[in-house]
């Protein structure tokens, strides 16, 4: 489920996941920027997490978005090591409806953002990163920023028709 | 309090959140980043604040943070007039620990991204920022990129200063 | 779904708010109030509902009902433009039963007041607005208060019907 | 505390919630709504309470602003026995700051609206009062929706003198 | 489904409480302790209510339960008219789990107080009832607290066995 | 702290928790009830605890009221050795409002009730043994039940005294 | 449900608690850890459980887990009589998600602790066990570090396997 | 504040923790447990963090005590590298109490168990330690479980003498 040269790397703690993170997929795929997606799980597989974090701005990801339930540490770890900004998706588990994801993901210390969407707002996590490729001087942002205009647009005429 | 030729723009909605604002303000200077800050209120000036944030892009301004408390609209509402990426900075008010503010802010409907910080964490939303800016392909993100490891790696030096 | 001369407006952020939000339309009919349903997003029409709320009072809608999920920015901004009294409906979402809603909605700041009811309790809003219109001086408000205290003779006879 | 003629009636739970919900008195004295103040406790007052909500309407009240704190029952049971629109508003106590008050208040079953604000949003009661008022016909509505107007102009002006 | 001569009173704000409800009926059959039950609205039928409280103690009940959802105010109301004890049960309904029921019925201001079971915990209140009751001196009291004791016995009989 | 012949034991975890459950002991020697207090910690001294529990009826005790914090076990772990009615009085401590000291006493399983009052309301559990012991028929119980008429006629008349 | 000399005993308020902490016995059972599981309820056998725990150590047990629910006392009323670390689950009940059962086991006071994991976390408790046993110098401890070393590289390999 | 051939070790996030997490040396002292204590943040020092876990074992160490605050990562992400039991405490930060701590800590997936105590429950950490030592088959052991027996009378003698 990859594609070539990605710029924004998707990772999830649990292939359970995935029924959430999908939708920050598409979305990002909506836009046409190319991703990858990967199980990282902050605490099954640590080091690879850390080496994950580290080389992620190096192999040319600019944006990283990670999900996670529960004590969800993968957003706040992944973003301890790299030095893009990391999106944070709490996935809701079987308990608590995402409320501890929610602050183990949004509470983080001072010096250690994580940009944290809704509860289950994978989608946002991708809109939230074509935004911030948009903020760019390249011909990527440019057309990204185009994109969400006419999103915005799309967005509004959908719910306008919905009323009488 | 503005800067010339500002690249973030940092709004609250009441000149009694600055306390808590000033902190991304701080961010943004350590970090040499052009920025300007405003109070806008989504419910005492709601049209002032639409226009804040249509033009927001149209003036070069290329991230919005923006702090409120209690049922907090602001960083939401911007967030739907414009195509920059919102951080939202949920102030903590008298009563409920800013959870009320939280919540207002981080459970946004699908369409309409806030990357919001933890509550009263603005010193992040400015750091979140410089992350932000240093995904592009300019000078500005390749000088960001620097600073934000080098910034790592202080406060990994004065957090392993305090152990033995 | 209108009907001619609405003194009531009753909208939503979304058409899925709707099988709430029908309950405040049933109450409105059942006393015989006018009024119009529309879906008003905050979010994805900023622009449209703040021309809804500026022109609601013009158009001569005497109280607007509205209803939304999450962060629920939509009964506040329309109080933030209107000088009618405006009745919030936290609609619950999948996560947090309405929590977000009912935070978002009520905990306005001093200045712009929400006239919030119960988690899901459309109806509620819809014998609110009927108690407000009562509480005029014209023929309609006289005709109302005596509804109204019919209203409360028959929910006290149905309750007690139940009793031995 | 009280004034001549009143239209709204102010009670309260206890004369300790008086800090609170003075500011409610004050909203209404600036927009010059007549008013009487008291303190009705449903628990330990029940069947005056009862009689102050039985008669509200005779006696020319057209509001009540009612607030409580803890299992505030005040608004609710006054909801019960007029068919006046009873605005709540929830005063925190020692503990849970509010949050019990809150949901004691605005979790009405259907049947019985309640008009909550936020917790310790007495200034916000007293507004609803005048925007309800204001939905009227007569020469003091008419007045009121001039001065809620002007009042929002001024909201405005005060915090967009606080920017830059 | 009233027994002659009841010492207590089982009341319950809707008859969409009894499935809860019903369990504090059980218990109290069990225990052959006579008992009316009946829907006695706080918020329906308010002055039935005041009604029903007063003259409990006058009918012969010595004890009253009564269950009540949301803002529920049934169990704190009657106790404000009643010298009896009062055991309050908290229903849940469609949102929230029960916690605006328990916190509505349980933070009674000083002066009031109610006697409250968990969340659905109608089974309790019925022995509760059981156990006030056989703090008496009379013949009654004597027999309870036999089978009181004989109940812990059994309870303890029934989960010894279910281990190995 | 003891007094002869007590009918209601006051017991709680820890003497920090004397200043709130003070407040239950002057309660009870308002209505000229013979009570004894003692601290019998249910973690520290649990077999003290189950020993106080079980031979509480015994030495003529007829009701006990129990304070405790945190993880409350006290009020619980009583009811579930005595026949007696247990009190409990969920006692704040230094972090989460008490809402863990509520939910620890109140949410007991069926089979063991505890009648819970208010968090830090030691007033009202003093005030509710005074209404059990006055279901008995003995003279004590005829004397409390007048007592609580007058108590609860004072209440009113205080408050009504703080209105106008 | 009981092995030849036990090591771990797991214990639960409730066999309706067995289908969460049987998880807390197949961990067991996957590291060869011998272990008994029986009902020990704290409030229908109190003193069987005083018992339970007072014996526990002299009967060879060196670890107790304890599940339970709501008003959670196991955990933490064993903790009180048994020099053993005590492992509490929380299993959640039908309302509140088990965030009573959490609180009520994890906040004890200073004195008796209770090693508290995850609601409905019985696997966990069970892991946790093992890693408590595999802290002590015999061969058992030597093993279970070494299975646990094995177990972690499983655990990073299947979530490995999971990726792209 | 180290100290030779330390068997626990005690970390904390932020040198700001020690006020808290002092309390986890002292009783370790008061048990003559050798223990080191240091400042490992999780999100500042990642690497060292790991590097630290991983090493724990290996240099001697057979427990770790871990305290954070907020989005408290540090207890479970050491656990996630160490097969040592790791004992979190949850450190309440300026807002929420010490919840997002504790949700943050005690939430943790399957497979990596932490061991969590009360918000601010340090000391009990330190117990737990000593417990958790007890559990083995050494001379350091017997001692500890013999001080533990000795700690449990004495706790229960200053609780009785408290009473009367």
């Amino acid at each position: 489920m990859t594609t070539p040269a990605p710029l924004v790397g998707v990772v999830m703690g649990s292939d359970s996941d995935w029924p959430v993170m999908r939708l920050a997929a598409e979305a990002l795929a909506e836009f046409g920027i190319p991703f990858e997606a990967d199980v990282v799980s902050a605490h099954r597989m640590p080091e690879d997490m850390i080496a994950y974090g580290k080389r992620a701005h190096e192999r040319g990801l600019r944006v990283i978005i990670a999900g996670a339930g529960g004590a969800a540490h993968l957003p706040g770890m992944l973003a301890s090591v790299t030095p893009l900004p990391v999106i944070g998706v709490p996935v809701p588990l079987k308990t608590l409806d995402g409320m501890d994801s929610l602050l183990s993901i949004v509470q983080m210390p001072a010096g250690v953002p994580v940009a944290t969407v809704s509860i289950g707002g994978a989608r946002n996590a991708g809109l939230l990163a074509a935004r911030i490729l948009a903020t760019g001087t390249d011909d990527l942002a440019a057309d990204l920023r185009a994109q969400l205009l006419d999103f915005a647009r799309d967005l509004r005429q959908v719910a306008a028709d919905k009323g009488a």
